[in-house]
């Protein structure tokens, strides 16, 4: 173990030692070696940081040993030396690990300064007052972060002197003044941890190291990477480098910049900095700073270098870089460079620009640009500055994006009305159901209690492509009574709330949105996207509106059109209770029959949205007591309206209902028992088809069989379905063809499915369900422990956002392949909430789908991480599941 | 095709070519062969049944050339001939498949009668009378069976004869009336079909073969099929036999006999016969029959006969069996034999005593007796005369065997206080929920209007052995009035019903009700049956008298104890609400506490009952607002006694809703909410076995974390009970093994089950809820469409009653190859009610499972399966799975 390289010297690296010396020691050796003036110094590595851990808090056999080279060396290169009397060495110790984890632990800066070494700063310097400045900094910082005293304690002590000498700021401290303070702080030191300030560099080097080493551990560190999905195996480097003073006077300053907009993605640098002043000044406020273009003005020749520095590092790194520097006595330092974090925005426009520049390859330019991360640019967002001042109220589900701001009303009818008034509402509900659709639909967001990520409210909000936050456990919603509380607090109706459906947050009052703006470069960028592209994408619509949305996001067809929306419009709803309530299937047939002609416009408006494209249209799939109420209330009424009585009524409801509806008379169990559905909507359907095939327009009809489990199910409708479209097809003698095909998301359609692909002609697995049934976890109930599951780490994803691929996707593997090998030409997708999940997306890429189907809003999203997909596993970093 | 045997005359085949000649084919031929007196006959193939519908009810090449030289041989045999003017051959024309379906078609006797050779039949036998009745028996049942023409006209036609005659019963007519109306009969078919009946005996003959071929797959025999799950590809093959006649005077006569009793199985014949009659005579009940007794008698040579013959079968076929015969003028002919139908505890006696006289070895004895059969012996029953006269009022689920009879009462509370008072009651609810428990126990028998074969209802009844019909849905309950309705009858509390378990049935009335009695041969029967096999057989049993019921029945231990029932008595389940309603972890702990006491006795009387076999205990399984009441009634009570407000216990009632409580907050989740359930239920169990150690007793607990998905689950919560059952073991200083492992219930546990048995150290597959998620059929709601799926065919059985093993089976073979994979000594069981369904015990066998576990009633049907199953393999009829 003693011969391994512990420590490398700035210009060992490079920077693709990301994993061995941190993201930040690994981009200074790489500058260091393409000439860029950087400090010299050198990283201790991650590998070291995992040892220390091993061996249960000690340093390996030759560390120590290998540092105190590595200092030779430095101080042989700086020509100053730790302790030294003239010209004393002093360094910044500096975590670093190969995934930036800001806040994780402070820097400490001026480490070698001592009661002795002081004295040769000031002899150095000739300037006192800097020099105490810089040591009472240091022992603030050391004692605060290496040696654990109480930050409160320092101040506490600046405070006193500040108002002891009548000075309001700390600049206006005299050198005497920093002097005393100095005192006054190593006393602290003493009182608070029994021993005094140490004075050997050496000594001040070690326990640094050890405090960066114990600082990958602290609760801090842990939640953040349990956040972020960051290995606990990373450990982090420990940079230790020669310091150079941005506050030496006015030829010296500090700065960060981008190397390009990381809003727009403008072409031009951005940045500020301040002159005579180091890093933590700049984060203090205490001073504004100026933007970078005064430089030109301020310190021209500096400006120019920084200039050509720029190109430089885009020219060597191929991005846009996020860089720190500081300026000592007119001398420019570099002191970090990084990828530059950056809107959707603006990834895209640098994307495309630095291809056209010719930095990039197209498919690069179409890694640069995250598929989450284009949610941003296809929503209203809160103002993020606002967002910071205001008061959360409550937390739920990022159910679905975007930002809504109304008044709250917790009725659909409620909605309906206020917003044909010209009121802004929000539709605030303990869950909804079908029946709250036109309240959905007129209202700006939703808000509900209960519910997953995978709820009536979320689904359909995201198909709407509408805010929603879902599951916001802390809110009792008390509907009958119009109003509800959260953490002691109590919301009327018609009070103003403002939802972020991008976190969930929920807020109280009216906030500020941003609308979305598609940038130039975003077209050009999603044509780039489809080249690559291997798998298809389709969208899930259920009107034609929807179905033009996503048209123009580019979906490919339509992979899920649910039919059960179409029965709740107030025209429909009435005739399709009165076959609920018919006695006989003579009265069954003829209250359908009077939905007929609706249902058949319905499709028209879809095929027409979609001309030319695959339409995968779902027969009725809930069960039907989804279409009588539940409230006695109600029930009177609507048995007035259907002239029945009451008890007649309500003994329907009653024996309608279900203990667990997920699992009940739904899905194709509704044909076998009533067949007058089914034919109802295969005549709309094909009538629909062929009236739009007369008029030349082309029509590809794919009828979905929902909830199947069993060869015999599909055997039995699908006859029923071919008899009914052939005759019609045959009587107005036209050519159409049509598809019949199953969705799958029952387990045992997916064990079966051998049989079921040989009257199948294509799968489309609805993981919503399928994930509820693998899991036996309810979308509606889980809510009541999936947080405790992603909090104990028990799961690492919500299975109804992200596919499980470890359970629920070796399920579909099997259904996949057994499929397959009795029905070579079957074709297979996914319509469930998955279809726009990057990962899933590429998890049903390596598993050769045919496509994916997702809510229109997400198309381009789909689109994008099909395309990473295709690009991986042309280079060989993913590869595709056998 | 022509080369083909379609016809093969008695004798030419054996008793082992059922599936060929049919069951009486080639039992006619086996009697041929051993030398019994046989009338000479052929029998037409049921290949050729097949084959006339392969070519579309045409005749394959050669059959009738084949059926002539057949034919030919018969005459010649018989000195007969058909159409033949002074000896005519006549025979008679039966069906006969490979398996008995009794009804499916009527016999033609006497074919071969025509206006000739009835005077030749005359001048043979000098009986005009006798002749005349035989022709116009001939037309009627031709006529009726083969042509079609409806029976009543024919039977009108001899009403009429006989009001004209002035005579009351058929044998009263004369010689000339018969042959007056031989003619009416011949006027009828000519009415009717517009053709004069055939003259010719060959015509005679194929038109009854192509009856006898449609006969198969009429409604009748299609529905027949159905039912009992015989293959529809079997076909039918067709005897044709030369008459005998057991009317020719009082020298002859008919009977039928099994060789010994099937009611006892006692070792002595016991049949009936007429003298001067025919078959149909004894069936029309005109005459009552004597027993074979008589017979010694009346005819002594023929008894005598008889008696060798039934020695001969008997030592040939090596079982009982059922046979018919006639003897004409003092000769007797055997004209049927088969495997006598017995009931259980007959087949049970009768496979001891033949094995004691050699007949058969334990094998074959073992085989002899169906394991479903032992439901019989083990239940009361009710009187089968009386059951024959009573109105049935609805049909259920037959969901737990036996017969009760009771006053109805509507909640579990007035069943407790009626049956305190002495009266016997059943139980009806719509369905029944753990609240009903005590209820159930003291009721007769329990009738659910809603629910499967696993329903709430039906899984407790079996394990209590007690008689249960459920989900009869014609029944409409008001609990709340206190009355049901069922097809227009009002049935109030306090009135009498009586169920059958066993059928489903319910009746109106007190019914007499047979008490079950186990037979001597019983104990030595079933140790046979265990020195087969292999499978261990343990028991589902929730109180230490259950656990001492099914160890009688010779269970091996037990697989599944639920502890949720125990938290339903009075005395406990106010301290388990106190600690749902608890605010805080040290309220909930404090509440658990007052239950531990009673929950360690509950287990200490189960360890007691099953001393030294391992006893598997589920945790705590059910959602908890199973625990609350939701009646705001109850809600109001409840608050009352647990000392909070309405409004407190109401929200609390509301917050546990679920939508869909089967796949919620239950199972391991509850304990990953609320560990101090798991860490209560663990000190009870391991202080329990502690307990019993220190006085010697041998204890196995293997505890069973339920609902399990995840991987994490049973890592986080297996930690939790190993912490501290170890730490009560180590401090109370014993000797206590014990094992941790998991239900399989959850599909996602069996696509991951390597991952799980790496944790596991069993796997007890929960078959009732695997085949709900497998299925997405909720137990609670599937009887809405189950029975259209049974009904059309989509489904073959009840797969809650019979395993799926296309489906479910299919995931259960992947879990158990998994998790065998990472873990070679992980223990395999089942615990859901399929483990005491023979077909499902069978294919447990051929997957290698180590126990199968069942409620206390059917452990000796499990036992006698497994034994069938082993023994099966070895003989090659079965296989073990791959």
């Amino acid at each position: 173990m003693a011969d391994k390289q512990f420590v490398y010297f700035f210009g060992e690296g490079t920077k693709d030692m990301k994993k061995l010396l941190g993201g930040k020691g690994a981009n200074l050796s790489e500058m260091t070696n393409i000439g860029l003036p950087v400090p010299p110094g050198f990283t201790i590595t991650t590998e070291t940081c995992n040892l220390f851990y091993e061996l249960g808090k000690k340093w390996p056999e030759g560390l120590w040993e290998q540092v105190l080279s590595n200092l030779a060396k430095l101080e042989n290169k700086m020509g100053m030396k730790f302790n030294d009397l003239v010209n004393p060495l002093l360094v910044s110790v500096r975590s670093g690990s190969a995934v930036s984890m800001p806040g994780m632990m402070d820097t400490v800066l001026n480490l070698g300064l001592n009661d002795k070494t002081v004295q040769a700063l000031i002899k150095k310097t000739g300037n006192e007052r800097f020099a105490w400045d810089a040591y009472r900094r240091f022992i603030q910082m050391f004692g605060d972060v290496v040696m654990e005293v109480k930050h409160e304690k320092f101040e506490h002590a600046l405070t006193s002197m500040k108002k002891k000498k009548g000075v309001k700021v700390d600049t206006e401290l005299t050198a005497a003044d920093l002097k005393e303070l100095v005192d006054e702080y190593k006393k602290i030191v003493m009182d608070e941890k029994g021993v005094s300030f140490p004075q050997d560099a050496k000594e001040q080097l070690k326990m640094a190291m050890n405090a960066v080493f114990d600082s990958w551990n602290n609760n801090r560190a842990i939640s953040y990477r349990n956040l972020y999905d960051i290995p606990h195996s990373l450990g982090t480097a420990v940079n230790v480098q020669s310091m150079v003073f941005g506050n030496m006077g006015n030829d010296s300053g500090t700065g960060v910049a981008f190397t390009r907009n990381p809003s727009t993605g403008e072409n031009k640098q951005d940045g500020e900095y301040l002159l005579n002043a180091q890093g933590e000044d700049v984060v203090a406020g205490i001073r504004t700073p100026l933007t970078i273009d005064n430089l030109k003005k301020d310190m021209p020749k500096i400006y120019d270098q920084l200039m050509d520095i720029f190109k430089t590092l885009e020219n060597h790194y191929k991005d846009m870089q996020d860089i720190e520097f500081t300026f000592q006595e007119g001398t420019l330092y570099m002191l970090q460079t990084r990828t530059g974090k950056r809107t959707a925005a603006s990834a895209i426009r640098v994307a495309v620009d630095m291809f056209k520049e010719g930095l990039i390859d197209k498919k690069t330019a179409v890694l640069r640009v995250e598929p989450d991360q284009l949610d941003q640019i296809l929503h209203k967002r809160l103002d993020p500055k606002e967002k910071e001042k205001a008061k959360v109220i409550a937390k739920g589900l990022p159910a679905s994006p975007g930002a809504a701001v109304g008044k709250v009303v917790f009725h659909a009818a409620d909605a309906v009305k206020e917003a044909k008034d010209g009121f802004k509402v929000i539709l605030v509900r303990t869950e909804t159901s079908p029946e709250d659709i036109e309240g959905m639909a007129t209202a700006q967001g939703i808000l509900t209690a209960r519910g997953g990520m995978t709820s009536h409210a979320a689904v359909v909000a995201r198909g709407m492509g509408k805010c929603c936050v879902a599951g916001a456990e802390a809110i009792k919603v008390f509907e009958k009574s119009d109003y509800f509380t959260v953490g002691g607090i109590r919301i009327n109706k018609d009070e103003w709330i403002t939802l972020d459906g991008g976190t969930g947050e929920v807020f109280l009052g009216q906030m500020p949105v941003v609308d979305p703006e598609l940038s130039g470069s975003f077209g050009e960028f999603m044509e780039w996207v489809d080249t690559f592209r291997k798998l298809g994408v389709r969208t899930n619509a259920d009107t034609p509106k929807d179905a033009e949305v996503a048209r123009n996001f580019g979906a490919e067809g339509i992979g899920l059109t649910r039919t059960e929306h179409m029965f709740f419009e107030a025209s429909r709803i009435k005739a399709f209770r009165k076959m609920i309530v018919a006695k006989d299937e003579e009265s069954r047939r003829e209250a359908l029959m009077t939905i007929l002609p609706f249902q058949k416009q319905d499709f028209i408006g879809i095929f027409k949205a979609m001309e030319g494209l695959p339409v995968t249209i779902r027969l009725l799939d809930p069960p039907l007591h989804e279409f009588l109420p539940s409230e006695d209330k109600d029930i009177a009424e609507i048995a007035k309206e259907l002239d029945i009585t009451f008890e007649e009524l309500k003994s329907i409801v009653v024996s309608l209902h279900e203990i667990n509806p997920m699992m009940g008379h739904r899905g194709c169990r509704l044909p076998i028992t009533h067949p007058e559905i089914l034919e109802m909507q295969t005549r709309a359907i094909i009538e629909a088809a062929i009236e739009l095939t007369k008029k030349g327009v082309v029509v590809k009809p794919e009828i979905m069989i929902p909830v199947v489990g069993i060869l015999n199910e599909v055997k039995l409708l699908k006859k029923q379905i071919v008899q009914i479209a052939d005759a019609l097809i045959k009587k107005n003698n036209v050519k159409l063809d049509y598809k019949v095909g199953t969705m799958i998301e029952v387990p045992r359609a997916c064990l079966t499915a051998d049989e079921i692909a040989t009257e199948a002609e294509f799968f489309s697995f609805g993981t919503n369900d399928l994930t509820q049934l693998t899991f036996a976890f309810s979308r509606d109930d889980s809510g009541k422990f999936l947080p405790d599951y992603i909090k104990k780490g028990i799961l690492e994803k919500d299975p109804f956002a992200t596919l499980d691929q470890v359970g629920v996707g070796e399920l579909i593997k099997i259904a996949v392949a057994k499929g397959r090998a009795t029905n070579k030409d079957l074709k297979v997708g996914i319509c469930g909430e998955h279809g726009g999940d990057p990962a899933s997306v590429e998890w049903c890429h390596k598993n050769s789908f045919n496509y994916v189907s997702c809510s229109p809003y997400r198309v381009p999203i789909a689109r994008l991480a099909a395309a990473h997909a295709a690009i991986k596993e042309k280079t060989g970093e993913i590869f595709r599941d056998k």
